[in-house]
């Protein structure tokens, strides 16, 4: 990120810039063409010419923040400003291409350390002006955009290094606005990997991780990013607070889970220690068929629950492996899995795991398959800017549910989604973090735009979250809460929950400045 | 528990009562008289004889209570009083003996359901009586003495059933009052187990052990009871909250951690929903040697880090060691290290971890050694009976570190006991708890009484503590902070997150009524 708040390579109104994009394969293009009343997008209206009022921050504050910061790191530019102004799902992405920022900051500010924090959060209590912390700037639930009529964002990208690294230990801190992949060079250069690749690999950042509660692609194997937080730092308008003082404790309640998803509106992440182990020497992906998704889940259950445990375990429904075969040229039906195994010597977890999954019924499609997945596993949200592209409308749902629920799950989410899109629609789904007692299941949804995409796709997830909450699982797996989910958030942890996230936010932020909207009303 | 409040087997001033005592090796009795200023004990006032005031509750309070519970749930007796006035620490035992009990409820109350427990926490709240949640009575760190001058305890033995079993989801449903060897019964007729296997568990309770984050000799197989919580339902003076909707979740903070290790004090668990596993076909413990504490914890982090991992480990430094020996007349030397496994086959893993322990010097002693580890792993409180019996003094202080810091912490920990301690001691120190990052460090004291033991330990545990706040680690891995960790434990997470924690049990508990001055003055 340069001086104009510039991301290096993300795009404008899209996922991927540049050379990065991806096109869509011409039998997909076919296929949904056929399937979808697809409409021609509008132009995409350049960032330059984006709608941003003025900064309306008066001479004080903006003096402050210059005197607490510097000068160079407080940025009012229009551009700097709309690149800070949302995060990337498809809606946000549809107002992006209209030339819309609804929530962009008065200004941009990049502190240095935590101190500067410290300050910024001080400054802006006292002048009464909202903060949003911003990392990657991936949301896809609404994070960014908080209820304030005023606010600013708190760019954390200078904060970027590795603190230190406990090769004993087996522990890692690294400053909270670190990118994942710069992350995984400077842990490499010792030996070591966090081993978490989300989606948002490229672009997300290490305290974006922490207070979304993130989960990667190789959950199986690495667990989530809560699993592999041993201490944080965070910044509050109180004051600071460091938690994780041992790899496990009895004294008091784990505090380090009240900030792992708090979205920013209890404090400022600035660092976060991991668990960190050696460089795998080994990977190996490959894919399986099942018959039926039904079939697949029991499979894969039984190896989240009695192993081997893969390192990569990802069923496709039905649907989604007849989109994704559709691009390959295959037409083998049935559900397909991804196998994938990092570590010292894979080959015996390999067999082990293999022979399990024969057991329940499951066909060995070879390690091209699995090495095709490996290729692609950032692809998607490329992919979305060419459905876009291509006048379609694609977007995301996701929840988790214990194993005996998650078969209902599934169903009742894509009939709820499929009734609330009044026309063909494709929703696809797979499950691809496991645990011992259950699952995530995510969907992707492309449909028709109609002529108020963002307004019908607000339907159509209000009824996917109604059917999410009807079935007992939770509102949100990995993308957090956001302002989108805030109203299901709400009724999942019940009343008095969320009175107690009030308490807790008017201790530690009593000016109300924190990501306000964000999480809870 | 019969309605005087009697435990069924629990003794009074001691841990074992009639056929479960233990006496000491007879070499351990020689040792101990050759090495320390041995006491003989002031006899055991009994039970009968113990002064306890009588009930200084007002006729309104025990009216509405009588009238919520039913009165033969309101024990108001001096014996069921006396019983529910403290826990199991040494210094609760000494006071027992000497036939005191400084913080006797006024009344021991016993809900028969959730209901029952959220009337109580009203009638409370409404005539300002404090509340401490009873479940086994096992706190050893003052966790059931509030510093209120009227209290009631809640004894939640009626709350003892297995409500809920999913075999598919591998989850149970356990109301918070079962102990844990009925836990094991009910759950082991369904065919799993949760593997969960503190010392402390003949007596202990599924609230207990959520309430203080317990931890179990087998958590290197199954994880501490922290991990196996899917989900709590807790009574607070608000009302209630039901937390773990799915086995994972991105939705806000995990509230969970906010009530596993509140000790009572921010509500009161009333069942618990825990991941269970199939009961194991197989278990193998055997014994090893190192050369000296350092190997052994080679052995131990490879164990940790790289696997394969055993169900137990445990390894005992030199002094603890020694002292083991002279019950079995062994006098190998060196360090013993405890291997147990678990499982539907073991053998493979046996023989893998064998690998690795042999390549870090490890000696086998094979598999009696581990089976007379497995016949007296409950032994160690009896053996305090014993001791204090035979007229010395015997306590324990525990905690955890990361790896690089746990050599230093052994040491300072060490140094610092004996050196607060005027004469002869000894101080015997285990791992048993190990993680990733690091392990637990348990330290067991046996000292001559001196004429005020309390005091006397007092200052040596005060000194302990101390060391173990200087060298950077917790000030409890699995037994909680009650009243006796509370000024380490502010000084450990710092003023804003205490401030926090306040703020939390202002909110939940606006009477404070909910177990007074534990965790946080």
């Amino acid at each position: 990120m340069n001086l104009e708040g510039e991301a290096s390579t993300v795009g404008w109104a899209r996922w991927g810039a540049g050379t990065n994009a991806k096109t869509l394969p011409d039998t997909a293009s076919t296929l949904l063409a056929q399937v979808l009343d697809l409409a021609p997008p509008p132009p995409v209206v350049p960032l330059a010419e984006v709608a941003v009022a003025d900064c309306a921050l008066d001479g004080a504050v903006l003096g402050a923040l210059r005197r607490a910061l510097g000068p160079d790191n407080v940025l009012t530019t229009r551009v700097a400003r709309a690149r800070h102004g949302s995060g990337m799902s498809t809606p946000d992405l549809l107002r992006h291409r209209q030339g819309r920022v609804p929530a962009a900051p008065q200004a941009v500010l990049r502190p240095g350390d935590h101190a500067e924090v410290l300050s910024i959060l001080d400054i802006c209590s006292r002048f009464g002006v909202a903060v949003v912390p911003f990392g990657g700037g991936t949301s896809v639930v609404g994070g960014l955009t908080p209820s304030a009529t005023r606010h600013v964002a708190v760019d954390l990208g200078r904060l970027n290094g590795l603190v230190a690294v406990d090769p004993l230990s087996r522990t890692a801190t690294l400053q909270a606005g670190l990118r994942a992949p710069r992350a995984a060079e400077l842990l490499a250069e010792h030996g070591f990997t966090m081993g978490h690749v989300p989606q948002s690999y490229e672009y997300a950042t290490i305290g974006g991780f922490a207070a979304t509660r993130s989960s990667g692609q190789a959950s199986a194997g690495y667990g989530r990013f809560d699993d592999m937080v041993t201490a944080l730092t965070i910044a509050t308008p109180r004051g600071t607070i460091r938690t994780g003082r041992a790899p496990a404790s009895a004294a008091g309640p784990d505090l380090r889970h009240l900030f792992l998803g708090s979205e920013g509106t209890l404090g400022v992440i600035t660092d976060v220690t991991v668990r960190i182990r050696p460089l795998p020497a080994r990977s190996h992906y490959e894919g399986w068929r099942f018959a039926s998704f039904a079939d697949g889940l029991h499979a894969v259950r039984s190896l989240a629950q009695d192993g081997p445990r893969p390192t990569v375990l990802r069923l496709s429904d039905e649907a989604e492996t007849m989109i994704g075969a559709t691009g390959s040229g295959r037409s083998d039906g049935g559900c397909q899995l991804i196998a994938g195994y990092e570590g010292a010597d894979v080959r015996p977890t390999v067999e082990a795991a293999a022979a399990v999954l024969a057991a329940h019924g499951g066909v060995p499609l070879g390690e091209e398959s699995g090495r095709q997945w490996a290729r692609h596993r950032f692809d998607a949200p490329y992919l979305r800017d060419a459905l876009l592209d291509a006048g379609a409308f694609a977007e995301t749902v996701e929840t988790a549910a214990y194993w005996s629920a998650l078969p209902e799950v599934h169903d009742r989410v894509r009939q709820a989604i499929l009734g609330a899109l009044p026309d063909a629609a494709l929703v696809l789904a797979h499950v691809s973090h496991v645990y011992e007692t259950g699952a995530s299941l995510y969907f992707t949804v492309i449909c028709s735009p109609g002529s108020d995409p963002i307004e019908r796709w607000r339907r159509a997830k209000a009824a996917a979250s109604d059917a999410i909450a009807a079935a007992g699982a939770t509102i949100s797996h990995h993308h957090g809460v956001g302002t989108d989910h805030r109203a299901w958030y709400a009724a999942e942890i019940g009343d008095v929950a969320v009175d107690l996230l009030r308490a807790v936010k008017q201790q530690l932020d009593p000016a109300g400045i924190l990501n306000p909207g964000i999480l809870v009303p």
